[in-house]
């Protein structure tokens, strides 16, 4: 088991309009996405990995001469993981509206010549498979082996399944949810909140005036990566310890930090609000919030799955509480009413949403067995 | 069962310095309180009530010529209801550091001529139970019958049994904690982050600048809204129910609002923002996160109670998470390893930690009962 070792991204260009589902089109847009292993013959060995909220196509290995530039799933892709190099193409993409070389927000709008800042078109989950479809189109696969996310990366992976039935064999769905709740909406509007309400996010044209809403963008992380965290792992990584040891006993009884926690979140806030696009920010919760397939069908979700031909493995950490098991029980029980072939693991895990992308034996082996599985098939099918 | 009627907030001034657990000393200070009811002639049915983040004194009652300004506690103290005024005299008091009257932030400080601002110092919740004990003192009353209150209500009671044992002989602790958790005081650090960066907030001097930190506070209210209600409250509340009912079925594709909790919440925090003052809040959420009366006992509880004299009512509700029921036990636990009476009622209730404000059948009775044997304990020692 080793390291994919160095990767580079590659750009595709796209000239053709996409069409949105909000009813806007984007033209002339590129996609960056990285690939590892080697594509079969038949090209039936592709596996396509969505990201999640801050992640990219940046999946695995490291970027030459940058050795702390690790893919956000390198534990999970490589030769002899869990999702095997060795045997699997594996494709990571940048969505649509990111901030890490995909067309987003602070690229030019070729119909102004200035960036698109907050016109960057709403775009949805919906928006990004198709493009995704249109890369793989590109990339001449017609069908993968496997599309897999986790959290919004699952969300990605299911409507996959919806929306292109015949175009994946598999569909891994790790720690998402069919739909967000109310209290999954409220957290991402405080968040757009802090950003649209900073002076410096300037409507959305801070580019223009070379500023950039960092304070915003921290409050928005920290609130959101109290939601990634369980409270019990919180508490014991952190509980109340106070963060300067010479005075572990001294409150400073002022606004400034006492606590560890407090010293980790407002680092956490800072650190992403020097990497992040605000604009992405906003985009990227909203499609967050506006997925819901169920909701052309009455809010029936097993209607929703009815046409999918995918066979499923769905995951789910029991601690968990922004995407809890509840909600991704809510996809098997929809996939179980169409008679889907469903592989589900409630994985038993101490750190919350974060669990999706940390080491965990028996995570890491669920994947590592369905994928062998995977393979399996195919080598029947040669 | 009827309303106080109108009721009139009085002030008390103190000219001697009380000195603070900072070691800071606030000297001049007013505290405004509010009396239902009427004391008996051996002073032995007075009941303080402690109020939480964003209340005051003004606990029950109206103010003349306003109708809508019900106290925050209408429902739970008047003649016939669970706080019987035809039985007890009931005071409520505005917290030092508060902006509902008692000396605060935007009050001048004798010192310089200037509203303190950022400069008032760091109250803690023993601060606060110190200055309420010499206002008892002033009215006469040397042993309460009661000290009630709920969230940060709740530990101002617990701590008047632990500073001042001999001063109460009921101690009524509501959806309260022995101490805030890491996530507890992450969300705190949230909404202090949202307030301390807003621009408007010009280091706490915003008085003098004709500004208020007004986006800051809101996003600090959304945030800390979300705790107060449950999950499934808001599920069933709000769900994914769209604001527009002309547009039900349409995303509206941009930054503004689509779901009714979105409006809601924004709401709540826009209105917040136009009473609350952002030093107060900054003030309190500290007092909060400082509050652990084990800390000086190792983090024994059952150490800190150790010289408690009071019998105890400890309620909780099951769907609040930002105190849960856990929380409530933990305080029961240390008592009763202390062999104190304690009555506990873990109340279930939809509506998260907002139950403890709310009209709800099963708690009032819990809490009617409690105060029908105080009455009856008094009338037998009389």
């Amino acid at each position: 088991m080793g390291s994919i070792g160095i990767v580079s991204p590659q750009a595709m260009h796209f000239a053709e309009p996409l069409r949105l589902q909000s009813g806007a089109a984007i033209g002339d847009y590129t996609l960056m996405y990285e690939t590892y292993g080697t594509l079969n013959a038949d090209k039936s060995n592709a596996v396509l990995i969505c990201h999640a909220l801050n992640a990219s196509h940046h999946v695995a290995g490291h970027y030459a001469d940058q050795p702390k530039s690790a893919g956000w799933w390198d534990n999970m892709v490589g030769p002899g993981k869990p999702v095997d190099t060795d045997r699997f193409f594996v494709i990571g993409v940048n969505n649509l509206g990111s901030c890490f070389g995909s067309t987003g927000p602070m690229h030019t709008n070729p119909a102004t010549g200035k960036p698109y800042g907050a016109t960057f078109p709403v775009v949805t989950v919906e928006d990004w498979v198709a493009a995704q479809a249109l890369l793989a189109d590109r990339l001449g696969i017609e069908c993968f082996a496997a599309v897999m996310g986790g959290s919004l990366g699952g969300m990605q992976a299911l409507a996959w399944s919806i929306m292109f039935p015949e175009r994946l064999r598999h569909c891994i769905v790790i720690a998402s949810t069919p739909k967000l709740s109310a209290q999954n909406i409220a957290f991402n509007d405080v968040a757009r909140q802090a950003i649209l309400t900073d002076p410096d996010y300037r409507g959305g044209d801070f580019y223009e005036h070379g500023v950039v809403p960092k304070n915003g963008l921290k409050v928005a992380r920290m609130v959101g990566h109290i939601t990634y965290l369980s409270n019990d792992d919180m508490a014991e990584k952190f509980g109340r310890k106070l963060r300067n040891a010479a005075e572990r006993n001294d409150y400073k009884f002022d606004f400034g930090i006492d606590f560890e926690i407090e010293s980790y979140l407002r680092y956490q806030g800072d650190k992403f609000s020097e990497y992040f696009d605000a604009n992405t920010y906003l985009l990227i919760t909203k499609a967050l919030d506006y997925f819901d397939p169920a909701r052309e069908h009455g809010g029936n979700l097993a209607k929703a799955l009815e046409n999918t031909q995918a066979q499923y493995l769905v995951a789910s950490f029991s601690t968990d509480w922004r995407f809890s098991p509840e909600r991704s029980r809510e996809i098997v029980e929809a996939l179980l009413a169409n008679r889907r072939k469903v592989t589900y693991a409630e994985i038993d895990a101490p750190h919350g949403h974060d669990a999706f992308l940390l080491e965990d034996v028996r995570y890491m082996n669920i994947v590592r067995a369905y994928f062998q599985r995977i393979a399996a098939e195919q080598k029947e099918a040669a």
